[in-house]
């Protein structure tokens, strides 16, 4: 176990390990190398070259004038009688508020983005299933056996003709968005082990909508100053999160394209190929990046590619929406694979080989119109939220998907007219296989139809326990995905299982890590056994960040196979480089769920030593799970290590 | 008209005028008062005396450790690559958004709490309601045609028994929070030429917790950095607010509790009887502060009193919560007045003459426990939103109130039995009429069942125009109140017609300006002249920040008699004192409604002149409305008589 304090020194000189920030900024780059993939490092020097303001650079200049105060989490500008800052002299903000709670309520204001956004996606994933289960889509419903399990939960009858019941379906979730008394989710799905433990610390919670109506609220100037029940909110968030976004969602989402299988794909900047049209669909929902791929399919639309020049169109992934999609679609013909993570975004896309850089709900940069300028593609926002300057507008609804489609290809391909006699960077070299499409369900038929040889192979100790890799990727704590490599190599050395999801996910890929090579390269011997008598890789690609839901289904399986709570498995789970809001959200989620939750870098909370003793220490006497940070992948897989014995432990096992 | 630039030596110099702050901190109080108000005044030393933290200290303190950056809104602290500052050195943030983004970001941020707010305000009336006309609450229907005007507007046969045709109202106002397509109350109650601006730009907004979900969203890192689209959010927040929280809010509430009539009562800390068991509900809801005054009715509930050797028990309204409750209680036997607004709290709850401070959603300062401790009395938490550490929690659920004011009771009758051996403060000379309870029905009242002499005499030039002044307090541009009281006092001079809400309400009535005295001390001679025809006060209480809705109700019925748009109008509204972040909802919703805006303090949004200049000049040509700063009362009032003269010019009157 480690904590916030003891450990500075030592994390201070890991970062200047891992950094080598040079005095002198005007020399440029001071980390060694941005990132732990050397597409992102090749591609790094072009853009260097190219004299264009990208995430490396800026990260770099920013790190001369952070605020120490803003840092520690200590500084609030919410109303007009601050800004405020906690320093010996100003113990309180104007208002009366304490250090631990400026600290926990900024924290809590990151938490309730993150809920709010899995709330969008999953309302947008209700709608279209409506339109879909109306006939108005160009979508079908690719496994009713997921209509079937909403059903359930909801009380609809499963008897009822797919669409009808795909209606009623759909309606449910929309409803139990807004759900006033307790979500539907939590009480049909949560063990009743966890219910309890939710219900005495006030953490059941109601539908998220309602749920980010009383958060946000309190999150304001003089409601809630008092960093536990600031926590406690956190926690609830955490719990409707779960339940009442990302486990619908994900549901609907298998329920229209498919539950993931595992099978092969192409990751890396290299699955751009400059001859072809390109179109890049980004951000996290797969709506329109589905529907570029059934209309890609046509024919028609190939020839009209191959007429401007083009060897045809491919649809290429990019970050979450094309984990999406990955996990759903064979790699070839017109889907292409996968390019990367978001930090990688201005890198790919200078390769000048991108035809429309396709943007929906979220991690699209601000800044990408001067690339598109520089690099010859079209900014296409495909969400109403997305606000990247120069992009043209074609919004998502359901229902419009096939003729946003068709619009996004013509407007390619008419790029691919003028691209194609302007230079690009040769990038092919760039390409790794990667087993992915794990879930719950591709387990259980790996395992021969029963979780039970898992459930064997852990109590043996064959595998030490599971961990879930879930996170984006980030330059705070060293070069692009490099913790995240580091610890994911450190685990499964060590006999645990990886779980990998979100943008790290991409990392893990990349890395090599999803293969079955790295059985022989990386695992530990016992878990290299069980790897190759599954014939699965020691890292198993689960998809998304949105798929924590996923995994909380997992977790729960595996729990109720054994008969005891989550927080009593050897499970953890691990964010090595966590970026964004989704992130601080999924964390309260896992600390909520009983998780002992690994985050780097440290948030921003160490201003107040009561927050950080909550998070890191007491809140495990209240869920079960705990909060553990540390930029160091060693010392951190250490902890993991050490509570996934303990709890083995008390297991008996 | 004035900006924000040309003016920063001005507002300085008047800064310091109004400030004085010493150079040497040690000395204390710079400010050579803290409020307008002479009982703040006094209670200030006294609580200085006893060396106790407190806002205006708090205030001074900060002054001396204030961050530029935040102060000019170029400060993001939301994802692990940060906290970033916008610098010559950093020109883009890590995730490539520019200094216009971050700028409008961070005021999108606190519009959507102010958003958030609301719509918990209007879920709660409503849920209030439902419980209502199911005859589980204590209240009962008070102004049944407030019901008829919901049912009109959601489709409900009016024709129906009144509970019947309540719970259908209730629970049509609760769907339409979450509604996925236009909200009902904008396409009802909006002005046809509203809507086709709001079309138009885009920001017809769906229900108000749609709108909170993807504006939250939309406020992360990496969505939406384009300073224009987080602006049009901004405003179609302020719509969704306005329409779909605000006026099914306010219209609920008087259905419940009366729709307010003028009628005379009494404010400032001398309503604080020492030899009655006081209770003060604070905060923005009634619902606990209304079932306190049913209850305390009780003989038996007086006898106790008298018996615990008090004189008996007294409700006292407390800020806005107090507004609420004095705008349609008489004063008197139970409920005995109002005492102040949010900056005046810890000087009146150090009166010593306070049993219990119950708090409900919001505006409660979290230090209050040294007070509670120092001053004998108990704080209780009425809302589950309340984070005041030291608080006996009793949340509000509609159907509890009767148990949870009677166990409120209790708990001040026995914290009386100790206080009363304890000192007090005389604060009985503190005492201000005021006469209150206007609202668009009482107006056409008082002119005889019609708009039309109202018309008339803005038509004619007696009253010039009308102004709303809606806000809350602050001390950042001078002392308590100083702002709020003398730019009203300028416009009515001026004849102009002043309605007050919110917080600087009760500044106006501290101030003696909501009285038939003020027509001859303050207004112009047209101005007084029509309010001695009428026997109304030259400044007319329209009620809490709340009321926001009321008044553009007004506005829209004045607009709709002269067959106008509202942005035609001679009217503008301002907010003198803004403090929190309704204040910044409602300021959108203002601009929105093509009302010219006047704000002070300027708010953290001079890092961006794209940011100032869109909102002080550029929204003028989308919606006709638009925000002025300036914190000199005069060149305030100044640049609204011009505006009001102008429509007058354009209108031919």
């Amino acid at each position: 176990m480690f904590g916030f304090f003891g450990r500075k020194g030592q994390e201070e000189k890991k970062k200047e390990e891992n950094f080598c920030v040079e005095s002198d900024l005007s020399k440029g780059i001071g980390l060694k190398v941005p990132s732990f993939h050397e597409s992102v490092n090749y591609m790094y020097q072009k853009v260097k070259e190219a004299q264009l303001s990208n995430v490396t650079d800026r990260f770099e200049a920013m790190e001369a004038v952070r605020c120490k105060f803003c840092k520690e989490g200590v500084s609030c500008q919410l109303c007009s009688m601050g800004p405020c800052r906690i320093t010996p002299k100003t113990p309180r903000g104007v208002c009366g508020i304490d250090v631990h709670g400026i600290v926990m309520r900024n924290l809590l204001i990151k938490a309730n983005m993150g809920l709010s956004a899995y709330t969008y996606h999953c309302r947008e994933a209700a709608l279209t299933l409506l339109e879909t289960a109306k006939g108005n889509t160009i979508y079908e419903i690719k496994d009713p056996s997921k209509i079937d399990l909403l059903a359930e939960v909801l009380d609809i009858d499963t008897s009822l003709p797919l669409n009808e019941k795909a209606k009623l379906v759909a309606e449910g979730v929309l409803k139990s968005l807004s759900q006033n008394d307790y979500s539907v989710f939590v009480e049909k799905l949560a063990p009743e082990s966890r219910k309890e433990v939710f219900r005495k610390l006030g953490i059941m919670p109601k539908g998220p909508m309602n749920e980010l109506v009383d958060s946000v609220t309190r999150s304001m100037t003089n409601i809630d100053g008092d960093y536990i029940s600031l926590a406690l909110a956190a926690l609830r968030n955490g719990v409707a999160s779960a339940f009442g976004t990302l486990i619908p969602l994900e549901i609907i989402q298998d329920a229209l394209y498919g539950t993931p299988t595992p099978h092969e794909c192409e990751v890396d900047f290299g699955v751009l190929d400059p001859d072809y049209v390109n179109i890049l669909p980004n951000g996290h929902e797969p709506f329109v990046g589905m529907a570029l791929v059934e209309v890609a399919k046509d024919p028609e639309i190939q020839k009209m590619a191959r007429e401007a020049g083009a060897k045809g169109v491919k649809i290429v992934g990019s970050i979450e929406t094309g984990q999406e999609m990955m996990a759903r679609l064979q790699c070839g013909d017109v889907f292409a694979g996968l390019t990367s993570n978001w930090i990688s975004i201005e890198y790919f896309l200078s390769t000048g080989a991108v035809d429309v850089f396709a943007m929906d709900m979220n991690c699209s940069l601000a800044n990408l119109k001067e690339y598109a300028d520089k690099y010859n593609f079209k900014l296409v926002a495909v969400s109403n939220l997305i606000g990247v300057p120069g992009s043209i507008r074609l919004e998502y609804k359901p229902g419009k998907e096939k003729e946003i489609a068709k619009e996004i290809i013509k407007i390619a391909i008419e790029n691919f007219k003028e691209r194609k006699n302007k230079p690009n960077t040769d990038v092919s070299r760039f390409k790794q296989k990667a087993i992915v499409g794990f879930s719950a369900e591709a387990i259980v038929n790996a395992l021969g139809g029963s979780l039970n040889p898992l459930l064997e192979v852990i109590k043996n100790g064959d595998i030490k326990g599971v961990v879930a890799l879930v996170n984006c990727t980030s330059l705070a704590n060293g070069p692009q995905d490099s913790m995240t490599v580091q610890i994911a190599k450190e685990l499964i050395k060590r006999d645990i299982l990886v779980i990998g999801a979100g943008c790290g996910n991409a990392g893990l890929q990349k890395a090599g890590l999803e293969t079955i090579e790295a059985v022989d390269k990386y695992a530990g011997p016992k878990l290299a056994g069980i790897c190759k008598a599954l014939g699965i890789p020691p890292v198993l690609s689960f998809g998304t960040c949105t798929d924590t839901g996923r995994i909380i289904m997992t977790v729960i399986a595996i729990a109720n196979a054994l008969g005891v709570d989550p927080s009593q498995l050897p499970v953890a789970v691990t964010a090595p480089e966590y970026m964004e809001q989704k992130a601080v959200i999924d964390g309260f989620s896992a600390v909520a769920m009983g998780l002992y939750t690994h985050v780097s870098p440290v948030p921003p909370v160490t201003g107040s030593d009561k927050v950080v003793k909550l998070l890191t220490e007491e809140v495990e006497g209240l869920t079960g799970g705990k909060i553990a940070v540390g930029d160091d992948p060693i010392v951190a897989a250490d902890g993991i290590e050490e509570h996934i014995m303990k709890k083995r432990e008390a297991l008996g096992i």
